[in-house]
């Protein structure tokens, strides 16, 4: 199979280097210049119908090839924007200045999504380079707003719901367990992601003047943040955990089997010792149990030495990870009871939701799943295990919902790319290996829908 | 008396301009600006011997004027740096572009020190214009580090002893009751400034692959800070209140006579509700008992909107202020056992110490302290009245352990004075009125010690 590593390389540093970033206000020019950008690679490599579509903020950039009548229709979904890049110093080489050492290549989003959305290009390239055809009909869908949450995608795909029908999705936004150790994802958590501001008096006072007469917001934030988990790891809030499925004997085993060991995932993340629920391994507290995080706290002063104040306000960030059959909407309502339940008399407290996103389970053995396992044989030479993430993506429960589709997630991401962090990276050989992975996967989801035809036939 | 006011005004806007921020080392060059502009002032309105004396970070700067053989000799000690202007969109003009609004002065510095100071500058010109002599022997002392704890003040003071000899020292740096409630302040709180950081995996997390996993290090950190305190509003590091000296009903029942109410102390701060200690009125709370105020959080995501991360690190700014007979570097060991044993296993926690300053407190019916009384009869037509500060002069406890000599707190500051917060600003007629006060003050001095000496030679 002849890809041209070279000049697959030369292309994701483009798509890379534009720093996509959905969050940050000052960066909407450039996730609109990186959807153009990804519409215009679309048409070059031979897709149809290439559209960038505005949305209220960043725009979906769709194309399709549908020429297998009666075949099996793939929708590839990926995201083109990417996390924040702060804090800056901790980065070797620039963000958004892509860069190869030892067979990575690092840069905001090489990974996460920019990297692994364009194995699937490539696969898609490869047939129309060499066959002028594709194996199955094919519908690409990627949003500029993954990374904030997905606000106007939800939208756009109930709106053209017989636009984007489709009998399987899949999307590449996930994580292997090692470099030979790949994996299909068949589980999500939700998340809730919000901040909680504390205010006392108008403006910032002398800490020597009334220190002691007043109670000080970040103290406040401190004492309300320290209220949101128990002595044992569990979260505090009451009601949280009434809706958390239990999993039974046999899943736990499974988990306990394929999935990663606690001292894999503390190798992973460089950490000496895990922290949380007891009675559950590390991988079981990040997939199948609920998580609260503290993302960031802001207030008082900020530069380096000491400043005299007592501050007028404080702001934390708040993440918070659900699981099945938790509901956001009701998880934010037990929240905001909590937070004002604990905020005492002497400040004022207020919540702000940024986003909420629905958990998700795929089948285990649905014909898609089982054309992804032969998939990765072929790609990387070792049958995948099915393992749950701990992260969230929104669309799967929305595809599920609105178009009827299950979604295949086939990532190539490895546990140390640091996605969201400085450093982020992506390891080239999962690049290459992965566009083999996407060529087969098409070829199988094809294959297996002619055998179910065949089969159906013959019971006819 | 002859004080040409727009003069007066034009010289202290130039002194305010400079951006003499001793903790920002970004500010070292305008530091020294500002000690060259001061001494050069000083030599200007006629005082002798006039030297800018380096130090390890900030200078000193000295003048003196000493013809009055066998008179008393004042020393006016005050300082030329300023805190931090951080919140800058806080301020409704540039804090280092003073600008007159109603009466006042505003800018960094206008009252807290540099306006304050000023009231003796021109006193000392007035005395040396009109009779070319001072009633009393004066030396200045005015140092460039009082914002970051005044760390080489002491050295210089126990290294020159016998030049700074005196029989009182005087400075304007607190604050009276109201426009028409002077006050002389009698005691200081000390204080003691650190900072706590808490470390978790070396690098920030993605919060969904690890949330709930690890110990977030700015969720560690709140717990640690919430308990400090305890739930009646006391700290929480055992053994910080063994030293703390009980006042007698006598002393009590002095301060609720003479000093703000509750009501006062709210209303100055905007403040709806106080906190703190039982027991104790909100003037008691900030003078006759300790306090600890985290005056800054920082950790993971700063900017706008979420991020999904669990942080590597958190760092708290705690400022502490102390009350006889609590000893800064016993309760600095007290608080680094306390965090040591609040420190799970799961982060690590370092405490880092900015400075460390004794309480203080001057007696009450000392002769100097009713020559300042009868001064601010003199300036403001009202008898004063004798506060307590919960504010920290390191230098205080150091004039009376080296050179013997209390110091007397003539403040002209008014409580909505906004010092170490955005808008500082000095109100004008108390400039005004400060310098007729500290005129009347070097006469009395002049006086008083005369008639010790008539007395001394009657009884001979």
């Amino acid at each position: 199979m002849n890809i041209d590593r070279q000049r697959c390389l030369t292309e994701l540093k483009e798509f890379v280097r534009i720093p996509s970033v959905s969050s940050q206000p000052q960066h909407a020019p450039d996730v609109k210049r990186c959807a153009d950008w990804l519409a215009n690679h679309l048409r070059q490599i031979g897709l149809e119908n290439v559209r960038v579509i505005n949305t209220q903020r960043h725009p979906i950039v769709y194309a399709d090839w549908l020429h297998v009548p009666r075949g099996p229709t793939v929708l590839v979904y990926g995201h083109y924007d990417v996390q924040p890049v702060e804090p800056l110093n901790e980065w070797r080489t620039p963000p958004f200045e892509p860069t190869v050492r030892d067979q990575n290549l690092y840069g905001r989003g090489a990974c996460d999504d920019k990297g692994q959305l364009f194995a699937h290009l490539k696969a898609i390239e490869f047939y129309l380079r060499n066959t002028r055809r594709l194996p199955v009909n094919v519908k690409c869908l990627f949003e500029g707003e993954e990374e904030i949450g997905s606000p106007n995608l939800k939208p756009f795909v109930a709106r053209h719901r017989r636009a984007l029908a489709c009998d399987t999705v899949v999307m590449s936004d996930t994580r292997m367990l090692g470099a030979d150790r790949p994996a299909i994802t068949y589980a999500l958590r939700g998340a809730l992601s919000l901040e909680l501001e504390v205010k006392g008096a108008p403006g910032d006072l002398h800490s020597g003047n009334y220190g002691g007469a007043l109670h000080n917001p970040l103290q406040a934030l401190c004492e309300i943040v320290a209220k949101l988990h128990d002595r044992s790891g569990r979260i505090a809030i009451p009601g949280l955990y009434d809706r958390v499925r239990c999993w039974g004997t046999r899943e736990r085993d499974y988990m306990a089997r394929v999935g990663p060991k606690d001292q894999e995932i503390l190798a992973a993340a460089r950490a000496a010792r895990g922290w949380g629920e007891r009675g559950y391994s590390l991988y079981e507290r990040t997939t199948i149990r609920p998580a609260l995080n503290v993302t960031g706290i802001t207030g008082g002063h900020q530069g380096t030495g000491g400043k005299s104040i007592v501050p007028a306000r404080a702001v934390a960030k708040i993440d918070i990870r659900l699981v099945p059959d938790q509901q956001p909407a009701e998880i934010e309502q037990l929240l905001r009871a909590h937070v004002a339940e604990l905020t005492p008399a002497t400040v004022r407290s207020e919540v702000r939701t940024f986003f909420r996103t629905n958990p998700a389970v795929v089948e285990r053995n649905h014909t898609a799943m089982r054309a992804a396992s032969v998939a990765y044989r072929k790609g990387f030479g070792v049958s995948p295990v099915l393992v749950r993430s701990g992260g969230s993506i929104p669309v799967v429960n929305e595809f599920q919902e609105l178009l009827g589709a299950p979604t295949i997630l086939m990532g190539f991401a490895l546990p140390d790319d640091s996605i969201h962090a400085p450093n982020e990276k992506f390891h080239l050989p999962n690049l290459f290996k992965g566009i083999d992975t996407c060529i087969a996967f098409l070829r199988e989801v094809s294959c297996s829908a002619g055998a179910r035809r065949t089969q159906l036939a013959v019971v006819l």
